[in-house]
């Protein structure tokens, strides 16, 4: 009995790794986790071709979830499949470390993630200040913890990189329009000049995938830019190098100018 | 004609992803780079047996490399194999660049990098702040600005992913207890308080492969752990969130304490 984190990629059943391969084909039962992302853009029935296993989705409650997938992987051969790297989100660590406490041995296979996928724009990972994400707001809770990040971040001279909140469920998707609506508005009422109009951003769509599409502009064109189909990210460039102005230009609309 | 970039992964012949290992299939000439990184513990041989291919080592000086490779993308497909995720270096940037504005098609395969497979220390990958590389120092040449990058993010309570100078042709590279005492001597200098002998930091060494070696502790049981065989990273947690405490606690000696 063993637990393997699987990490499958930013993009199709065709992301997965050799190793990750094999493991999900010695596994009794496979997992694919669906809260803390989701590969809308691959239906799972073509995951299960390419895999040659049939898959479940886990996406009930999550501590349930860990708890259950964890006293299966004391009897069996237990594999979860993790969009990305699969150690990104701490649910799975989680999941890890109850494993090891009771003596399970658990296998990571690491996979591609946005961290350092997000090198296609031109920017240097290296060069990327903390992470955050933009929640979707609600009636009561309208954070601004990520304006205060992309704020730090500029400060240093560091590109930051704005995950945008998904609900995969309800199929929502927060687009990077809204992500750029949200950090104008509270540019709006903070005014720190931390994130206007006249920003030079980068908005990417379905990072990895065949398809993918970067577009660099200013804040107002980026946001009427129509990206296609989810996951959407966006990236606020911090200091450029030459070599990352260069690169970043071919991703520019003529007018884009740094702001 | 066509040039692909294709991570193949921090560890070994399995890491390469099916659709990488397509279109290493499908190239007419296939490169591993060996001037940024180096597979050290997985010889060549290993590759071409599982890619089914013929493999060169590209390990001349770059820009001619990139040149040639570029060129002969323009005739047949080409394969350029690279560890980790392929763009991290700003040098397949620099061939990416060069073979579009030619019009050569370009494919990028992600893969694993050090940059998200840090998440298996349990620190956040979202909370690293800049990373950066400690070189050899030389005789005319001491950069400190490792030591500052560091000194920045402990200010704003980000970890920081230290990534150790290697020359694989020489068949050097620099280990944990090198690192720390480079970063001890220049902290004997500055006294910023940013890297002393009591400073809570986590050398890892292997990291994705089956022998990946963790260990967690104040700098000085760190320098006298027996990490085994390179590659080496060295890691300097900012502020830590319970959860991520709990999970270092894995890997911590039993007198390490945070400095």
């Amino acid at each position: 009995m063993a637990l393997y984190l699987i990490g499958i990629g930013l993009s199709d059943e065709k992301d997965i790794s050799i190793r990750g391969l094999e493991l999900v084909r010695n596994s009794d039962i496979v997992y694919l986790e669906n809260y803390t992302s989701a590969l809308i853009n691959c239906p799972i029935e073509r995951l299960e071709k390419q895999y040659g296993k049939k898959i479940m989705i886990a996406e009930r409650e999550l501590v349930e979830q860990s708890e259950r997938i964890v006293q299966e992987a004391s009897k069996v051969n237990v594999a979860l499949l993790v969009i990305g790297d699969p150690l990104t989100a701490t649910t799975h660590l989680d999941i890890m470390m109850r494993a090891r406490k009771i003596g399970i041995p658990v296998k990571v296979v690491h996979n591609a993630s946005i961290l350092s996928a997000v090198a296609i724009t031109g920017l240097q990972p290296y060069k990327f200040g903390k992470t955050v994400t933009i929640p979707y707001p609600e009636i009561n809770f309208k954070p601004e913890i990520f304006y205060e990040v992309l704020r730090q971040n500029k400060i240093l001279g560091l590109h930051t990189l704005l995950l945008l909140d998904l609900k995969p469920k309800e199929k929502r998707f927060m687009t990077i329009k809204e992500a750029i609506g949200i950090l104008l508005e509270i540019e709006a009422r903070r005014k720190q000049e931390t994130f206007t109009e006249n920003t030079l951003c980068i908005g990417v769509a379905r990072l990895g995938a065949d398809d993918q599409k970067i577009f660099a502009g200013n804040a107002k064109e980026v946001s009427s830019v129509d990206f296609g189909k989810a996951p959407f990210s966006l990236i606020v460039p911090g200091e450029l190098h030459f070599m990352e102005e260069e690169f970043l230009a071919q991703y520019r609309s003529p007018t884009g100018k740094k702001g």
